[in-house]
């Protein structure tokens, strides 16, 4: 069946689901994380199968282990989805009415998107993180996931699926996409009109293609070039906490520390910093002053300062005070995360001013942009855009608004 | 200078608008008004020359109409821009910081979009009303209007950038494209990263043009096909009102109606209807019901129910209650403004749930979709797209966020 025939049926699907109370989504997130459960040996005997045939294509190591799935991690997802459905609803909130001087009562309500379109690659609990987080707030999701978590998906999205029949509601509010070429991805994104957002979950290059190819409107996730900036009055124990942690806690984040930026009067600490670093396993690749303090850090390159190493990997530049720190950041942020630590309050103000992107720290690890640590409870990933959501894409996130316009005959 | 240089120009002006206090930004928006009643001569010398190349075109009586500028019309626009100085400013507002247990402190700042790009048609006046949100909101803006307005453009545009600089602000925050060809509108739809926003206004060919070809985020604004669905149980003396209003009222904008839906139950009210529109010189297209409970409406034909007439042209069917009409309103609505009028409670609440558009009404004209009506003081177009914003796009919409994270040395 075509993307455009499954994506009629998610949309068809959805009318229904749009109109259920919150009780009736929450215990269709329970029917969904119990359905799990319940098929666990399907999706383990699934799993297998695609690890078996990922293992012959020599896939590897990090992706074989976001791929397979266990008890533990099964009782995760369903967990997920329990976690979901605990959550406020977002729908048919309205946060005010006002009146105008004809008497009209005007008011914003939250509804849902309608159809999301995920893509996304080879990770099976994305399947459910995102099933999870359409459902409560309303939306049908068509789903296409990566050709090495196939068969994993398939087995997931028959048990959501089977959660949603056993609360009454349209199993067809989940559609998985079982043809994983990259033509049904590309016919997705021209559903324009029928698919109503596309989230592309995954690395780079894939979000890069569909930003670039969607015709349907797409929520750009998550490249993160992040910067901590080291101000000359900054407390350096807590500087340096903040540096490790924002690198080491967890590199393949796109909210981890990619170039550290070190004020040009703390030259001295630049030796204590990259030891600290290099203890941890971090490779450090410097600018010549740097390299010149330290010297098993490795010159730079122009590219150095622009690449999202998801690794130990670390960039670190001598910069001339905050305007220098302003205009290195300006060049080479991805607008995601950007932390300054200092404790003087004017230059901590400026910082909070003058630097665009979804998050701005003072004093604080960059690795606190997430839906969880914000308070969200969930996310679907992180945006980078600037339009209709900025920062952690939350339950709120996947809503929009209709004006409520209650009259008396009003004219005009 | 291409698309491109002009869009980069306006993007390093933007960067210092950004950090200007609210009180800059409105003495710029006095300074403008103040620069085009000075330049008044210059601007009805340019807009003579404009109605001249379009009468030799043989350009409609209505374009003209709107392109036509008179001293009333300047100070019409001066007094615009004097209006949106008085509005609150939304950058740099946070509604509110919540603390996590962790202690950061997280809130989200209102900030500017960036370069806003204007793609629009014959309409001076747009010049300085788009030019007027831009700058209250801290935007810059690249203009690309029709070519029919060119010379009233350019002394236009001349004298918001004369004002900009009276005020201290690059006056390249402004700036107006002056090549008219379709090849610079092309070029702006390409410029992602360094146009922010792209706004069409316009007809709905242009419309669809920008919203098919733009790679650059656009925000999708204004075709109205609207509905009244008049309900067995409404008042029909404010059913009558209400209709006639939403028709003639001002037939050419987006937000009048274009099709009345007449419960089944009420088909002895239909040639009253008809009559008092008919009595208005409304032309009407009729279900087969219609056209033979009032002989001089025509058979509407399939196409009809889909037409955005912006004229005195109405479409009236029966419909087999709210049912009837909510399938209808489904097929054939542009989610733009959508009205029942009803004494029954229950049918008003259902109709509020089921019906997907920017704006849905109980008892009250369409007509009063627009941000002045709204409260918001002004507009920039009325927004039929759900994401980002939906209904009418005031200053509010012409902002994003940032996320502040405020810590003591908080890691993870």
């Amino acid at each position: 069946m075509t993307a455009r025939l499954l994506a009629l049926r998610v949309r068809e699907a959805q009318r229904s689901l749009a109109l259920c109370g919150s009780a009736q989504r929450d215990k269709a997130l329970h029917a969904m994380a119990d359905a799990m459960i319940a098929a666990q040996d399907n999706i383990l005997v699934a799993n297998i199968k695609d690890l078996h045939l990922a293992r012959d294509k020599s896939v590897a190591e990090t992706m074989l282990d976001r791929l397979a799935l266990d008890a533990k991690r099964i009782e995760g997802m369903a967990q997920g989805l329990r976690d979901v459905a605990a959550l406020a609803d977002p729908i048919g909130q309205i946060d005010g009415m006002w009146q105008r001087p004809n008497g009209l009562r005007i008011g914003k309500m939250r509804v849902p998107i309608g159809v999301i379109g995920m893509i996304y690659e080879a990770r099976p609990n994305v399947t459910s993180d995102a099933a999870a987080l359409c459902i409560k707030s309303g939306n049908g999701v068509l789903l296409r996931g990566g050709s090495e978590a196939i068969y994993s998906n398939t087995a997931i999205a028959t048990a959501l699926r089977e959660g949603l029949r056993q609360a009454g509601i349209d199993p067809d509010c989940i559609l998985l996409i079982e043809d994983t070429s990259r033509e049904v991805a590309r016919d997705m994104m021209g559903l324009t009109g029928i698919i109503d957002l596309l989230i592309p979950r995954g690395g780079a290059s894939l979000i890069k293609t569909v930003v670039e190819t969607s015709r349907v409107p797409v929520l750009e996730t998550g490249t993160g070039v992040c910067h901590t900036y080291v101000h000359a009055d900054a407390d350096l124990d807590m500087a340096l906490a903040i540096a490790v942690n924002a690198k080491c806690s967890r590199p393949s984040v796109c909210n981890s520390m990619e170039t550290l930026l070190v004020d040009k009067a703390l030259r001295d600490w630049v030796p204590m910093v990259c030891r600290a670093m290099a203890d941890k396993g971090v490779v450090l690749m410097g600018c010549p002053e740097v390299c010149a303090a330290f010297p098993d850090a490795q010159p730079a390159t122009e590219d150095a300062w622009d690449t999202e190493y998801n690794d130990l990997v670390l960039n670190i530049r001598l910069v001339n005070g905050l305007e220098g720190a302003l205009v290195h950041i300006r060049d080479h942020s991805t607008r995601h995360s950007e932390c300054i630590v200092t404790r003087d309050y004017d230059t901590s103000r400026a910082f909070i001013n003058r630097v665009d992107a979804a998050a701005v720290y003072v004093n604080a690890s960059t690795r606190f942009t997430d839906g969880g640590e914000f308070g969200f409870g969930a996310e679907i990933g992180i945006s980078t855009q600037k339009l209709h959501a900025r920062g952690p894409v939350g339950l709120a996130e996947l809503t929009t608004v209709k004006y409520l316009v209650l009259g008396e005959g009003q004219i005009r």
